[in-house]
């Protein structure tokens, strides 16, 4: 017998034989996630109208094969159509009783809109008159062929939309209604013959009658679809891999546009915008399935089926139930009610926003449908990002809203707060995007070609559609805040602007959006951080997530502000406290500069001593907030040039003064500026700073652990713990630790008995420099602590300058899968995760209970945070606004990896 | 029994005894070189005359304890001076027959002058007397003591020279009489009372009277002048670690000054300048032997002895050819002839020029007094490297004579030719030096104090003093190219010049100084590279070392005369072509920046065209010198900005038109000026270059493979036999070499097809980014050959940027010993060599057969050289210039390792 490439929907046990046991995975891998559900559904009693599944193995076959249909499928096909008509009672292509198909793509992941679908496959001039003769609904057979011809010419032929388009509004025009459903029979079947025409004009041959060369066009169009540009822009963004292939689904029709007893609808089990467990959807009577997604009519509220059809919604709710019990998920379905008999057409776990995504995995694990466990697996660690995201500052949006600046309230489709100016394309959005502008994209809804445009916009406003239509899902699942349906908004894409209430947005102008409200203002309104301890089902699955982890989460903060933050989000430490940004403050800074263009010791010791009391209050607000938790305070890292002006301005200044001549305060510019050029570096990311600065420059890091350890006596007197541990950065040599952290060591000493107190105290290193790394084992024999600094490490290992690289090549080298990913958002495991593992070993041989973490802002990243994990380090240390991202993300790393 | 801390020249068994057998290195480590010499030749039946060495662990252990003595030493020290004692006769401190001794310094590493001496010690009021009645003569006694009372002054207790010296002159001056020699017995005792009222007024107290306590306070001096400035420079100037110590001989004093029968001298036992097999060295007669060395007063050649003490000269010859017979090698001498009476009081292996060394290994080897292995490892790599330095060219020689530019010719001490700015003093010299400037240090005569301008000097001029002299065997020790004893030259240090038969140098004039010849010119010589081929010595001794060798040496050539000259110097093909330094020359460099600044690819592409050519015809010349040999070609490296006009310049240049309203060429400029700060890169090390740029601009590379393709087919056709290798630079993840490399290789099977030519060729990349070196398994999948670009892989594994390290904490790293050695120098072992071995281990295992190389500056570094070898490489790859020393040092790496 020949391989087998087509499985019935009833044929899921022999899918799951093949693909071995209890992998429901590995059955949605063959079968595409709709054919797997569709198959799932039938098992379990759902009423699912007959059909199969032509596996993705098929589709990778046709593509190996130059885009040919492997050996045996095509007949598998047509044997397959045997037992549908068999079970539907129906003839494909028989004139008198004519069975009618879809034909829709389903991979693996869910892909919504960025594949091919075909509807009504079977409808010829023939079965057209079966049809009538059946429904007695001449009308609805027409509407019906004209949707298969136009669809079959744009989908499969890929004639462009517009002509169809175009006749079908001359028509209504012609006959002055505005909706189809004022159309006739009469009027649907002179558009058969007009769209007729368009195909032959276009492709120089008429619409196919037969019904199996239709079928076999359309299983084609699908499996191409896979390679299709949409299809691949998205995998990209989503990190799909481009070697699943998609399965094609070939199911009966039903119909919802079989008159006002009947309707088709989307609905999620729950609430996907804030997780209430109340079912969320929309329907349309007298419709097909595609005018719910696309969002061009306006629908009803999935409660008012109640009203319209009460047997049908009695027997939706049951299915719901029945399906999140089956699931153990929250369900994203689609059904279809012809003539009052329900029909469920998909399931799949249902997208939903972060705030959802929390919630309904809180609620599941407290009704007993999962486990707590479960539930901590359940939510994405980003997902606890946009929870903490910032929204508006609710004072501001009063007074934005005062001065008449609200201009539309629309659907709040996906959340968050997003501020940019307006971009009434997606390809002028990902243009100004790349360059860096923040970006509403404004449409009047959107298609699956805009996603390029939508990743790169900071929020999306459409002025149609609902809360399933393309935009809403698309900006829920990557986190872009979103209002949909805002009518208010009257955009005129010629013009390139829109009127609301009569204020003019034009392109370039800013706009601020509120995805959790819905609305939508002119001009820049700023933004404020949620309240963490308001959100109580997410502290419920953090406490949860703590039972389970291994990592200790830390966090990086230089003031006591930040410290208290991070502190009241869980952090156990912080991990880092980067001394130098107190130097940059305002009235600091002269202070600074002048210790560092003093003529001599002397004058560098009295700017040194002006600091300390500022280093001092800084660091004795930072012991009290952490009262009993460690404290990582990293000594001076930058070059000592960032703390003076531009070289490039001051140059254009002094040359402007002397072509000028000007004298007034030119001979202090000009020594100033010989100074920077003489710190001048060429590549100053490696040359004199961190350790290397504190050798050549010894009294500036005495002075600030001086300043540390007042700080701790000082608290210490007051009662507080206080846990310093003093880190040495850019070490790439134990000599240079040999050097200098005896001198330090000392200083620490000194201040302690003068203060007559002991503290108890680390002294440790950064490991940012790959030689570091590598000699982990001797710089262990000095440092009691290393703390992976990955950005540097990052940059050094690949040799790469993140500026440069991310300006100039790396977006595309992670575009071109050069990079499977940016390594400065996630550690590259292979090369720089490498040396990470190595100088925890070595690290761990010379110090058993060397204290290992990571500072840099891997720590704060999920994928990141499982290697640290993998690597037996002790704890992460990330912003304070990812120390929640942070537990989570260790919790499911210590689960995942068991 | 108390630990030994004293040794008779008698005792060497014992001394052999304590470290081990077998080990004259030991043995050395614990007398120091001068003790163990002494009693080596005490062994031998040598004259030497009575004395005792104080070991080195005593240095050590005096240091230790906070300067002072171990426990049981001075006793140890008086129990010896009694043994010395009953072999001479005499009694230490016996008015009547008064025992003197010396007190010297002997490290185990040679460190002439760096040290202290102490001679004379016994002397006082009382031996005085004593002394003159043995010896009758008083003006040699007084002469002696105010010696003592100087040296012991100066050096024992810290008082400056001039003093003593100023009075002595002033003296000299009062009677009228120029020289020492015409001083009276009356002259010497009133100035050694004139000497002790200086050492009363400097210190406070008299001048010790006690021989013992003379003896213990001079013990002291030598070890402490272990650690005084002078000797920790020229340590860390000749990389002598700091932590061995050196040993005190104290022995008999004998008197060369006592009379015309006697005298002093310093002796080679072959010339050190040329190795010729003749006796080289100076003596005086009536002279103490620091006379000589110091170079104060003018000496007599060694052969002239025969004439003056015809019985001394005869036993001295025999003595010599005694020792190098026994040592195996070239013996540096000092000796003393009293009343005729000869004894020796130094030996050890003589210091030599680079010429010298070649000369007397290979005559030493064919004499059959050493092997040819010992003869391949007696020539240390620099000297190659220093037979091969410039010389000047003759005839700009000849044309500067004719003018008038010879200024003096004086002793050829060291050889090479320097051009420099005259400085006339050691501060000066190191001053100019650090700051680039090439010096040229000109003194009447050098000083150990003098050595750190010595060293930053690239010649060294004297007036005085001979081949012996301090100047003369410092720089031949570390190849500076030195004329010592030009008398005509007339220094004026006050008014900072010099005057030369009337011709006037000032400080900062040009000077050319040829250490070949002796010769010194006014003004700048140009420089012209010694002919290989005619150093016959070098060859064969190179010869001999390719027997022992199993590292290929090839060359980093980028034009066809540098590939045919590696080729004479005998390399086994191109390891790195740098086919970007051909876009620089200047009829080209405008192609490359229409390339580079070119508006589309159409206008890029037509000013590639045109430098097709150029490369095609470059790669033909160096397939063609490099006939049947592997020629490496690494694709475009640097970054595209390199090739425009420097930003700065040109930013100054538009401001200024700006401000002053210059339109002409001001679009053009600004045009110029915003597409060079467009490729503005904060740090361009790391940014767009190498295999990324490739990447980015695929054009340019194309057109490369296709020159270099065009021409070994060129090439093939006319019978040569061509083996290029592609290399692609800055490689970091395989992924890179998966995008660019097929598509190379494409093009290189296009031009082979097209020319009908089947060319053998690998693809491979540079090792130079930590990460290739972590992930190289992966990366040699797909690369045939690696090659280490060890000076990238430094920076990258450091985390230096090479220039702005070195101009501002590098130097301060190497002389503080945080770093044993600039690594940019030599390869670090322990980190970026850890990368390294780990990057051969790993390539070999994806792909046994990868070929391994070095093209980085370290692969003609002997050190580096012999790392290579340890971690297995294939070949070594340098500048042409350096395959010689590459050589060698490739064969000792082996014969050491063995």
């Amino acid at each position: 017998m020949s391989y087998k490439w087509v499985y019935l929907f009833e044929e899921l046990d022999a899918a799951e034989k093949k693909v071995g046991p209890g992998s429901w995975d590995r059955v949605k891998g063959l079968l595409g996630g709709k054919g797997a559900n569709l198959a799932e559904m039938t098992r379990i009693g759902v009423p699912v109208p007959p059909g199969f599944t032509v596996t993705t193995e098929a589709c990778n076959e046709y593509q190996k094969a130059g885009e040919k249909f492997p050996e045996g499928m095509w007949d598998q096909e047509l044997a397959a159509m045997k037992q549908v008509e068999s079970k539907t009672g129906k003839k494909f292509g028989d004139p008198n009783n004519p069975l009618l198909v879809s034909c829709r793509s389903g991979a693996k992941f869910s892909m919504p809109g960025m594949m091919d679908t075909v509807l009504n496959i079977g409808l010829n001039e023939d079965t057209v008159q079966g049809m009538i003769k059946l429904t007695g609904d001449e009308r609805f057979v027409y509407d019906s062929y004209r949707r298969l011809v136009q669809m079959f010419g744009s989908v499969v032929l890929g004639i462009p939309d517009e002509p169809f388009e175009d006749e079908l509004d001359e028509h209504k025009k012609k006959k002055g209604v505005p909706s189809d459903t004022d159309l006739t029979a009469e009027d649907w079947k002179h558009l058969v013959g007009v769209f007729k025409k368009i195909v032959k004009e276009h492709k120089g041959f008429d619409f196919p009658q037969d019904p199996y060369e239709q079928l076999r066009l359309a299983t084609e169009a699908v499996f191409k679809s896979w390679n299709g540009k949409r299809a691949v822009d998205y995998r990209n963004a989503a990190g799909i891999p481009h070697d699943l292939g998609t399965a094609v689904n070939i199911q009966t029709m039903v119909f919802g546009n079989m008159g006002w007893d009947s309707g088709t609808g989307v609905n999620f089990t729950r609430n996907p915008a804030n997780g209430e467990r109340l079912l969320y959807g929309d329907y349309l009577l007298n419709a097909q399935g595609e005018d719910v997604v696309a969002g061009i009519r306006n629908t009803k509220k999935i409660a008012e089926l109640q009203n319209d059809l009460p047997d049908a919604f009695a027997q939706f709710v049951d299915i719901c139930k029945k399906l999140e019990l089956h699931y153990k998920e929250m369900q994203d379905v689609e059904f279809t009610i012809e003539r009052r008999r329900l029909w469920m057409l998909q399931t799949r776990d249902g997208k939903r926003t972060a705030k959802a995504a929390v919630k309904i995995a809180v609620d599941m694990a407290n009704e007993g449908l999962i486990s707590r466990k479960d539930a901590v697996m359940r939510v994405k660690p980003a997902d606890v990002d946009t929870l903490l995201h910032p929204g508006f500052d609710p004072d501001a949006k009063k007074a934005a809203a005062k001065e008449g600046r609200l201009l539309a309230k629309g659907v709040n489709a996906s959340p968050g707060a997003a501020v940019g100016v307006a971009a009434f394309d997606a390809d002028i959005a990902e243009e100004w995007g790349k360059a860096g502008k923040a970006v509403i994209m404004v449409r009047p809804f959107t298609k699956p070609d805009d996603v390029h445009g939508m990743l790169a916009a900071k929020g999306i406003l459409t002025s149609e559609g609902g809360a399933t239509s393309h935009a809403a899902v698309v900006a829920r699942q990557f986190g872009v805040p979103c209002i949909v349906g805002a009518s208010d908004v009257k955009i005129d894409l010629r013009a390139r602007q829109f009127n609301a209430h009569g204020v003019i947005v034009k392109e370039g102008d800013w706009l601020s959006i509120d995805g959790q409200t819905g609305e939508a203002f002119a001009g820049q309104i700023p933004t404020v951080h949620p309240k963490f301890e308001e959100q109580t089902d997410l502290i419920t699955l953090l406490c949860w997530a703590d039972e389970f982890r291994r990592l200790q989460v830390w966090a990086n903060a230089d003031y006591p502000d930040d410290a208290e933050r991070a502190r009241s989000f869980g952090a156990q430490g912080i991990g880092l406290c980067r001394t130098e940004h107190m130097f940059f403050e305002e009235e600091r800074l002269p202070i600074v500069q002048r210790m560092i263009l003093a003529k001599d010791e002397k004058e560098r010791d009295l700017a040194l001593d002006e600091l300390l009391p500022f280093q001092r209050s800084d660091f004795e607000g930072i012991f009290k907030a952490m009262d009993g938790l460690p404290v990582i305070i990293r000594l001076i890292d930058p070059p000592l040039h960032e703390f003076l002006p531009n070289e490039h301005d001051l140059l254009e200044k002094v040359i402007e003064k002397r072509i000028k001549g000007v004298k007034e305060g030119l001979p202090e510019d000009e020594s100033l500026l010989r100074a920077i050029q003489a710190m001048h570096e060429s590549n100053p990311m490696m040359g004199l700073r961190g350790v290397r600065l504190s050798i050549v420059m010894p009294g500036i890091v005495k002075m600030q652990v001086r300043a540390i350890f007042e700080a701790a006596c000082n608290m210490a007197q007051q009662g507080v713990t206080v846990k310093p541990e003093v880190m040495i950065p850019l070490t790439g040599h134990v000599n240079e630790l040999k050097v200098i952290q005896p001198a330090l060591e000392e200083v620490a000493k000194q201040v302690m008995s003068e203060k007559n107190r002991s503290i108890e105290y680390k002294f440790g290193t950064m490991i940012e420099i790959p030689r570091a790394a590598v000699t982990a084992d001797e710089i262990a024999k000095l440092a009691q602590f290393f703390s992976f600094g990955t950005n540097d490490l990052t940059q050094m290992t690949f040799g790469y300058s993140r500026d440069d690289a991310e300006a100039r090549f790396l977006l595309e080298y992670v575009e071109k899968g050069i990079l499977p990913k940016n390594p400065f958002q996630t550690i590259d495991r292979e090369g720089v995760g490498e040396l990470m593992k190595m100088a925890v070993q070595k690290g761990r041989q010379a110090r058993p209970d060397l204290e290992v973490g990571i500072c840099g802002e891997h720590g704060g990243d999920p994928a990141s945070i499982e290697f640290c994990h993998l690597i037996n380090q002790n704890y992460v240390s990330c912003s304070p606004f990812r120390v929640p991202v942070a537990r989570l993300a260790a919790a499911q790393a210590a689960i995942k990896n068991a």
